[in-house]
């Protein structure tokens, strides 16, 4: 990003999807202007969300005058360009993207939607009482996949702190703050302190959220 | 790839995201090596594949010996990268990857998992009656911001045929074989249709598949 203009983030702060491109922006030491859109209130379903992102999701995005992107993992991309989080090695690249991508159809639709109702939708619990089976089974899955590579590996990809520890850290770390219990990886909540012992880390949020379990630390 | 060796794919004819790998391969005229894995027969739950790739998934490409990368994604943009496939303009790459991740998170969970169980197993419609209304109602959802993009842009992506058009095909094909009814989305069937006509295309399959829809084209 150029000296005179500073990214627009349209962001909510309990969302993992947005913290990810938060934490990217603070571990690379670039500032920001971030919007709240407070999804449960509605803020990204009016006709001016709607018109920057016709999915309606956060986190999004301005790249340029009245050009939007959309998609944590391809935002995270766009920032860390150039940056050691980013790598440029063809085959550290492609691993990164690979774990970006498992995060994206394992972790994210099934511990992200577990967090979503069970820690932030008073009420959610009961609202998905079909589909938690799935995301829990699902869910443990990909933690057991994440588990394995990590018992040999400190880190997914490039040997080293990359853009899909990031991506991996949004999810897993609030997996204990929606029924999973990772008591049983260790090498994962490991993993978790590692990312937290990096230079520049910021924690998801420190407003208070409708779970307490919160206060606990994830 | 140097003109030496050759790619070695791993890859199932009737998966969606094999057919990825196999589309943008022909699409670029790369040759490669193809190993059919059956995983409805348990080929990619093998001690020898999971020694290769731990998921158990396919595609599963060699990219040196014994290194290997999985997910259809992130091999998408190995195998293609320096191609008009995979764009260098750095909005372009970020909006390619915006679609390639909404296709992992939004189109193959939903219409994916439909695909497998409702086309691919014998009597996987009976196993999953718990699942199909999410998946119909999410596989909706995401088809119509295809639909919504679709409707004033010929691509996904930075105004060509990119990696984003081939891995939303992927499964956005075979959506009618899978309850989805694709009459109310004409720009994703015009869509469908321009990129079948890429020279280079070729179909998933020409083998029988058990669903007999197949045959009629999608």
């Amino acid at each position: 990003m150029n000296s005179v203009t500073m990214y627009k983030l349209y962001s909510m702060q309990r969302s993992g999807n947005s913290y990810k491109v938060r934490l990217a922006l603070a571990l690379i030491g670039e500032p920001y202007q971030a919007i709240e859109i407070d999804i449960l209130r509605g803020e990204s379903r009016t006709p001016e969300f709607l018109a920057m992102n016709p999915s309606g999701q956060v986190p999004l995005l301005e790249v340029a005058d009245g050009r939007y992107l959309a998609e944590s993992n391809a935002i995270l991309w766009y920032v860390t360009v150039g940056t050691p989080l980013a790598p440029e090695d063809r085959i550290d690249r492609a691993q990164a993207l690979q774990w970006m991508f498992f995060e994206q159809h394992a972790l994210e639709p099934s511990v992200g939607a577990a967090y979503f109702w069970l820690a932030l939708v008073r009420g959610g619990r009961d609202l998905q009482t079909h589909a938690l089976e799935d995301w829990m089974e699902r869910g443990y899955g990909a933690l057991q996949v994440m588990e394995n590579h990590l018992k040999t590996h400190d880190y997914f990809a490039a040997g080293r702190l990359t853009l899909a520890d990031i991506a991996l850290y949004g999810y897993t770390h609030v997996a204990d703050q929606c029924d999973f219990d990772l008591s049983g990886f260790p090498s994962i909540r490991a993993w978790l302190r590692r990312v937290e012992a990096e230079p520049g880390f910021v924690p998801m949020t420190r407003n208070p959220v409708l779970n307490p379990a919160y206060a606990a630390g994830a």
